[in-house]
Formats: structure tokens, sequence, C-alpha cells
């Protein structure tokens, strides 16, 4: 039997997910796993665990902003930012699930993360997408279609709820196994793991899971709106 | 004159700061800087900025652990979890607001987090407290007793606001000069700074700071309580 493959979860607002994706196939091919693009929506991990995005709070937008770029001088790859920011995911990440090979949206997850994070182009847009898709060589005026067919659109939804279920609050998340690795930061680990060198036991992980809290921010503690 | 020291901002609560102080030593000797640990509240931080700590999210809260002891194993640091968290982590923070020498401060933040994350000990009660100072040669009463100054207090309330001022929104944060690096993933890019090798430019910034957003989670959308 196969080994699993490794389930990238991504969304295209992250910078980060940008930058672990291009560290990806590289992973995968070394590891002897498939790699398969998963796209989800950011704001519904948000939404469903309670989260706040990093570019929800002004001064960690612009720091995410410099760790990334730094991240990415490090990793030699290139860095842009999109137009704007938050931008609006949708279309990109329903383009990206109406693509069934999973080759072929590997090469589209691809030429969609370079645009908006490498070169900064906007890719929120049909006309933005339309582009991208274009020069990449794909039908883009087919894949803009099947981007509002319900079944792919569910697709997305399906994909997000699955990414909770397996634990997963934020992107990029890699789904492997049973386990969840998030951030580009895991990427290590990730390797670790999937040469059996993870220190983690599961022992570990019970008394964790079930560790008292003695402290929690005051009611008038709560985050301001 | 003597470059600006390395400032280390932590809370007890957060093992990434507990990984991230025990490489602090090192790396300012390496590159000539003094290191000076600032405790603040990050309950403050994120309800001055509007965020939610990551042991507030429960499927994060695991990861947290999961993840640091990861790191823990990478650094070869002892790793243990406390008896509960989040726990109240004030007469600690204050403790050590109450010692002015920062060498001594520096050797009392050791002895804290290693109690707490290395061996897993409580450090919430003035009698735990006092078990970890006392057994690292400090003079635990008196100690606790200026915990209890209007001034003292001041000092973490103080710390918490300049964290602010210079940009934090979490620990660890180390300020140096106008910049501020967070999290333990970002001390390989302290170091590429304090080399003079920051690839980060002050156009990029300027630019950055003024993106549009072009998309936010809809009022419905909000995070859960």
């Amino acid at each position: 039997m196969a080994p699993s493959p490794l389930r990238f979860c991504l969304d295209y607002l992250s910078p980060y997910a940008y930058l672990a994706w291009l560290r990806m196939p590289a992973i995968a091919q070394k590891h002897g796993r498939a790699l398969e693009p998963v796209p989800v929506l950011l704001a519904g991990l948000l939404n469903s665990v309670g989260s706040i995005g990093p570019a929800e709070i002004p001064a960690k937008r612009v720091y995410v902003f410099k760790q990334t770029f730094r991240i990415a001088h490090e990793q030699g790859a290139p860095f842009s930012l999109p137009p704007s920011h938050p931008f609006n995911p949708l279309l990109s990440l329903r383009v990206t699930a109406a693509v069934e090979d999973v080759a072929e949206r590997t090469r589209l997850v691809t030429a969609l993360y370079l645009a908006a994070w490498g070169q900064g182009r906007g890719i929120e847009t049909p006309e933005q997408v339309d582009a991208v898709l274009t020069e990449a060589g794909f039908d883009a005026r087919a894949l803009l279609e099947r981007a509002q067919l319900p079944e792919v659109k569910d697709r997305v939804r399906k994909n997000t709820d699955d990414a909770l279920a397996h634990g997963a609050f934020g992107v990029p998340s890699v789904l492997v196994d049973d386990e969840m690795f998030w951030g580009v930061d895991s990427l290590g680990h990730l390797e670790r793991y999937l040469e059996g060198r993870d220190p983690l036991t599961r022992a570990d992980l019970e008394r964790w899971r079930d560790l008292p809290a003695t402290a929690s921010r005051r009611p008038e503690g709560k985050p301001r709106p």
C-alpha cells in the first residue's frame, strides 16, 4: 500500500503558505510521498476555532510581511505583496478545487501563488485569475465556469471542514496519516516525522490534552473590537 | 557609545519564549550586545491589540505543546509542561521586575523558566515561587515582598505598554534599536539584523504599511465566543 499523501491545506491569503508551498515538492519527493494541494478557506477555519488572523491585527499584519520577506530571502524565493491584503481568495480557491487532476492542480497552485506573492499581482477578480491561468496554459474560461458549480463550491467548504476535523486552525497545514503540521517553521518537524524520527509520543499527547487551566483573561479583558 | 541592548520581552506563560530565552545569552554574546529580560503581561498585549492567545483556542493549545516539545528536542533543551496552563504568571513577572540588577534578573528568569518548562513545576503561588527562588540562591522572602510594591507592579504594566509602543503583539519579542523580532523562529532573522545583513529596507516597509485591504470577514463571520 502506498504511504498516505501529504495533504497541503492552503489559502492564497497566507504568505507563509506560499513559502511553505514552494518547498513542498522537494519534501514530498525526498520522502516518497505524493503531494496533494487542498484549497481551504482560512476565514472558515478562523471562524470555526474562534481565532483572529494575523492580517486582522494592524501591528501583526505589517510584521507578517516583514517576517515572510525575510523567510523568502533565506529561501531564495521571489517575494512581492499583492495589490491589497487581505483580499478575497474565494475565486482562486474555487478555481483550484475545480481541477481534479492532482498534478495539474499542483501546477495551478504554483502559478497562482507565484502571481500573488512572487510577482505581486491580484488574483481576486475573474479578469486577474483568467490572466494567470491563461499564461500558465490552462483553459481559463472553462475553469472559471467550473468554479461556479455547486459541487466545486462545496468542495472548498468540505476541504475546510475536513481540515478542521484533522486539527487544523490555520494555514499552511500539512495533513499526513493522523498528524497535522502547521506553519512554514514546522516543515523541519514534518521531515523528521516522515523519517520516523518524531520525538513525540502518544503518551505525552494524552497528558497534554487534559492539562487543566488555572487562569484565563477576565471577561472585561476580552479583546477589544 | 555602546550598542543598544537586546530587550527580551517575556511572559512565563509562553513555551516559545522559554525556548527563545535559552538561546539569548549566546546570541547576545556573539554579537556584542547586552541582554536585558523585560517581564511583560501577555494578556495585556493580547487585550490591547485585540488578539487571542494560542492557549485560548483548544486545538491550538495542544498544537503549541507539540511544536514546542519538538523545538526543545532540536535545541536539546529540557521540556516538561507545568501542572496547569494557562496559569497566572503575575507573581512571577512581578518578582522578576523586582530585581533591578540585570545580571541577577537574567539569572532569576532562567531559574523560573527552567522550573516551569524544564521541570514542569508550578510558578504561580507564593509557595511555588519561593521554592524556586530559594533554590536559586535568591532572598525569596524579600523579593516576594518587593513584588507587592506599587512601583514594581507598575513596572510590569509600563514594560507592557512600552513593548506595545515598539510594535509587540505577543511574546517572545526582542526589541533592539527600532526593530522588533517576534517568536523563537525569528532568532535567525535577529542574528542577521545584528550582523548588518537584514534584507529589509525602509522603503519596503513604508509601502506595506499603507497596503489597502479588499476583503474582511463579514460581521456574522466574527469568531464565535
